[in-house]
């Protein structure tokens, strides 16, 4: 089958690997019919993270049940299922409190590689949901987004705590934090300010539902989210960036009582305890339990309520994997979908 | 009057100062009538903090209202009252919020000082609560733990959102540590694990609704937690010391989507964000918003349904604050009253 596979920074492939098998009981297997490149397979690309060695890629996708293991039950071949870029068991106290992104079991799929024409999805029973009735190409595409990007700024928005009432500021404009804005706008949230330099960025976050942007960043940008806020600060911040510099915008963005979501891979973090006892705000974040929120997604789209896959700005085939990384690394698209 | 000084780390006397006198219209006067030594006030005693000149202490008191501004409304003089030791509007958006710690308006009454036979408050309307109704001595020892360590340990366990169900970790076993677990045994909590290798704090533990004791710290603590609670960590951790080894202990002991409350002042704490983002855990801390709690607080105490004040195992008069500090730094008493 074909797979794309990163070699070194900046040299991502198209193998041919074998297809894969089941290996435990609670696997399936799915044909991938959609996946994407996410934001933090640049970290790699980039060589921001090292590659030992020649790696799959690739943690979000959409698909149809091939094969599934004696133990799965609930999951059959023929569906037409989406997951998250975790698979875990959804039994554990840890998935039943709603943070399956850290089940015990958890297997991270981008350890497997979903850019390619199978994937092995372990716990499949646990990690995939099931979609009923028949996508449009709209739909399919807004599915595709479930999986990562929307189901991540959706935990960033809740962790955040947006809401009816709140001002939400969002630190990123890459698909999560866009997506972020999308899903403050769908909890209820008043007032939403997207933090962006791009012209096409900004236009896409006032399509999510961002009343308003700031173009500055570091200190500049906190001052300028106080003053849109009362001199207070957002209520709930949102960080979908992972470096040093959004961290400290998004807790200085945030008021004394109110809530960070972050959700950006973090590289090279360091907090201040001092400061961060003075801020006094709630920080929560990490690997988004995207499990938690997928049925609840999976109707929004089915329904046509959301639209997240607009988020999409490049569509191009597997085989043309390597100029999908090249466009977003040069910031020439926000999301790029591999069609298979 | 007599008013508590440090003059260097080591060096505290009991020096005549003038005085207070009102200063801004919402400034009250009280006379104090019992105040105390803080763990906070150690790290100066112990040179971890600068002393540049000679600072008069201590931040929790009560007392009876001696004079009152032109612009003090609900306070009146002869009230008996008690405060937190920061001073709050309590209108503001932050304190309506439940945060008057970080009141726009906030005043550290660390930097007036109340281990003195008089204190200036500022914002006394919004700062004082009044106590109706006339406290036996074991009252008033509990009304003065109120002032601070009983309201920061209430927040940690309200920050650690500590209740039905839950299991609760305390890291520390200072008077705050031990208040905490008071705390999450009123609001609820069914297991509480108190980290202490003191056999008298171990006691008062128990007494304040401890279900466990561990005496590990670090890793093997940590272990020792998950043990306890089937192998995922505890839904809820206090943190009530402010170093980096308890911090770490605090996020460590604490399982996926749960709660760290932390209200150890942070002395050389650095956080890894990497770490934190894996910890997926939420933080909340900071300077307790002691004010939210105070009504509740007095109500509960003037009731007889908790104790506080038994924390309280040294008492001594100002004139030999001195001898109180000594006690609290080589750990001869957890908590200190002076009286006046």
């Amino acid at each position: 089958m074909r797979a794309v596979v990163m070699h070194a920074p900046g040299d991502v492939r198209v193998d041919t690997l074998d297809k894969p098998t089941i290996v435990e009981p609670t696997d399936a297997i799915i044909r991938v019919t959609a996946a994407c490149i996410c934001g933090s397979d640049l970290w790699p690309f980039r060589g921001i993270e090292e590659v030992n060695q020649p790696t799959p890629m690739g943690h979000e996708y959409i698909g149809v049940v091939d094969e599934v293991g004696d133990e799965v039950g609930d999951i059959e071949v023929g569906d037409f299922v989406v997951g998250s870029f975790v698979a875990s068991d959804n039994t554990c106290e840890i998935c039943q409190a709603g943070f399956q992104s850290r089940c015990i079991h958890q297997v991270m799929m981008g350890s497997i590689g979903t850019q390619a024409d199978y994937a092995r999805i372990p716990l499949a029973d646990g990690t995939l949901v099931k979609v009923f009735g028949e996508p449009t190409p709209e739909q399919t595409r807004s599915l595709l987004a479930a999986s990562d990007v929307l189901g991540t700024g959706w935990f960033a928005a809740v962790a955040a705590e947006a809401g009816p009432g709140k001002s939400v500021a969002v630190v990123g404009d890459g698909a999560v934090g866009l997506l972020a804005i999308l899903a403050a706008k769908q909890l209820g949230a008043d007032r939403i300010i997207a933090m962006s330099r791009h012209a096409d960025r900004q236009a896409l976050a006032k399509k999510f539902g961002a009343t308003d942007i700031v173009e500055e960043r570091g200190k500049v940008g906190v001052a300028k989210i106080k003053e849109l806020t009362g001199g207070y600060g957002a209520h709930s911040t949102v960080e979908a960036v992972g470096t040093q510099e959004s961290m400290l915008q998004a807790i200085g963005a945030t008021r004394p009582g109110g809530h960070v979501g972050y959700v950006g891979v973090s590289h090279g973090v360091e907090l201040d305890g001092l400061d961060l006892f003075f801020a006094t705000v709630s920080l929560l974040g990490g690997p988004a339990p995207v499990r938690r929120f997928l049925p609840e997604l999976v109707d929004l789209i089915m329904t046509d309520q959301i639209d997240p896959g607009i988020v999409f700005d490049l569509e191009v085939p597997i085989e043309d994997a390597a100029e999908g990384y090249k466009a977003m690394d040069e910031r020439r698209a926000t999301k790029v979908l591999l069609t298979l």
